[in-house]
């Protein structure tokens, strides 16, 4: 397929993602498009709800470069939200004011179950149309990833109709019918996969599956209700892009280190880790087959810019030196939070950060 | 010292703390006397509130007791919260109903911290009077354990003034003013210390130190903060009960599963975990020197009473063989959940659960 997009001009992230030797270690941030930042708030005022502003091309566009405005971050994401699969599923999300997430339609029994399908895609068009006008807005200054939840995260929000402190209804399911845990996920699963590609062939350069609810189930049953349908996700997707590029694939299980070496038999180029997980063993585990993505905790932003270049420096340094081979490819890092930013980050710590990041990687180089 | 206390009948806990053999897998639950019990929630319903039930000694001990006239489980833990402590020293410790804990006086800057410490002991005679009162009620039945919150879970809700879902403030203390951090901890962990030695003195003949929110914290920031505090209160401890039996200390971090192996060169018995770690992968990186508590979801008890059956054996069986060498000491698991039981848990299926695992174990001992 051929592709009128304009060239990229820093293929920095790209790189690190095929674990190619890269300047520095590139660098950008989970929600980097959100509330800490007042721009972002004055269009969400503008767009009335959460909701649309991700369902409005113009303003999706408009978010989505916010941050790239204020800080040389390596990479844009999509602005949008892990769940709307699901929603576009009729399941009926919404955001109401300071709560999070909330389903209309939960789904909690099997005839609720029996229901769902992996949904028309053309209710998904607005997310498609994003990308492509983000796209073209980037004109190729940095790559742009497409993103969605993974198939158990977006069911613990299917059965639960909401957030949820103990998981209860859906574990519930899952110890008392695994067979209608399994069906959904079946479906999230190809629904997921069929997603992804639509983003891809909208113009995503990278894709990253969120599986924000991996850690919270028990061994044993984060393999089989979690990491068996990342897979099945990762096995349905494209490989390259629409300028004949590879797409790297990221997947992402907060609170999953201890699985880590499973997730490294995952057939994706990155694995995104919280800040639990030490760096230096992740990459012994599994850094001769994954470029790692991570995991500064986001609450050292409220710290003094002195002592975030310090906690940048060790996250760093723990990942330790990066390889600096041109002609093969080794371990890899890509800095990131370990999770999202928080809504009352200062934004001026924000740029001590990306700074300490390009500048401290550089020096790692030298 | 002597003691008028009954000879223990059931040692089975006692022996599984110690690593020796025992003829079946012993069991308790934390939170056992709680909320899902209709005896407990009558009880605290005459009590008032929830401090009213922990400050009165006839009262706590008729909790405490409650859920071993429903279950042949194999140790009693005191009813009291984890943050008596800190209610002592002076923060005001109150629970809204259907809420968290809450200070009203929370720790949040240099005056606030400069002004703590241990504090006299005399106002925690409510809790060492009821460790004696329960100790002479359960007349020798099972094993008393005694328990604090952690120096760190401690600090986490003196600064939080409640519960958090992101550890801001806390974080943001550590981060920006670690010194103020280090002074709170060190005041707790000397507490905490204190407090538990009070605990054994009045009866407690285990002692189990509640490390709830280590998990939260980036490698690194926990071992600093949170192990280095864990390890003091266990220095500080006495090491025999009033009776001269050893005292076994349990210590357990919920999500620490990523740092066990540091977590095995804490001077303690047995190390608590949660359902996200393998027990089989964690008896090989310390069963050699800690006996193992744990580690069932605790949702697994709102599946039918055939599925709580079959998950319990695969917690047993990823345990694996106990030893049953009554010479030497070897691997011991004590069976637990990995959290806290849940309030709509409904009581007939903990019988469940009870009965398969002392029916299991004693068949893989067989």
């Amino acid at each position: 397929m051929s592709s009128s997009y304009a060239p990229l001009q820093n293929d920095t992230f790209l790189r690190a993602c095929l674990r190619q030797a890269t300047d520095y270690t590139p660098l950008w941030l989970m929600r980097q498009a959100g509330r800490y930042l007042p721009e972002y708030c004055a269009t969400r005022a503008k767009a009335g709800s959460f909701m649309g502003l991700a369902t409005n091309v113009d303003y999706a566009t408009e978010v989505t470069l916010q941050p790239l405005a204020r800080y040389p971050l390596d990479a844009a994401i999509l602005f949008s939200d892990i769940l709307t699969v699901p929603d576009a599923m009729g399941l009926g999300l919404s955001f109401a004011q300071g709560e999070g997430p909330r389903f209309a339609t939960p789904v909690r029994d099997e005839a609720a179950v029996a229901k769902l399908e992996v949904p028309d895609l053309e209710k998904l068009r607005y997310v498609f149309d994003a990308v492509t006008s983000i796209r073209k807005a980037l004109n190729g200054r940095v790559p742009l990833i497409g993103f969605s939840g993974s198939p158990w995260t977006l069911a613990c929000y299917m059965v639960e109709g909401a957030g949820s402190d103990d998981y209860r209804l859906v574990k519930s399911m899952l110890y008392s019918r695994p067979d209608l845990m399994h069906r959904i996920l079946q479906v999230n699963a190809d629904a997921v996969a069929a997603y992804l590609n639509a983003q891809i062939d909208a113009g995503a350069q990278a894709v990253m599956v969120f599986d924000s609810w991996g850690g919270v189930l028990a061994d044993g049953a984060f393999q089989e209700f979690s990491l068996a349908y990342t897979a099945r996700v990762l096995a349905g997707l494209k490989r390259d892009g629409v300028d004949g590029k590879i797409v790297p694939r990221i997947v992402f299980t907060k609170g999953g280190g201890l699985w880590l070496e499973q997730m490294g038999q995952l057939d994706c180029e990155v694995l995104g880790l919280d800040w639990t997980m030490n760096l230096g063993k992740a990459r012994a585990l599994v850094g001769g087959s994954k470029a790692l993505q991570g995991n500064i905790d986001p609450n050292v932003l409220f710290a003094p810019p002195a002592a975030i270049e310090t906690e940048v420096k060790k996250v760093l340094e723990s990942f330790g030196a990066p390889h600096r081979d041109a002609r093969s490819s080794g371990p890899t890092q890509i800095f990131n939070l370990g999770h999202g930013i928080s809504q009352y980050t200062p934004p001026d710590h924000v740029s001590a950060l990306v700074e300490a990041v390009h500048t401290h990687s550089r020096r790692m180089r030298a």
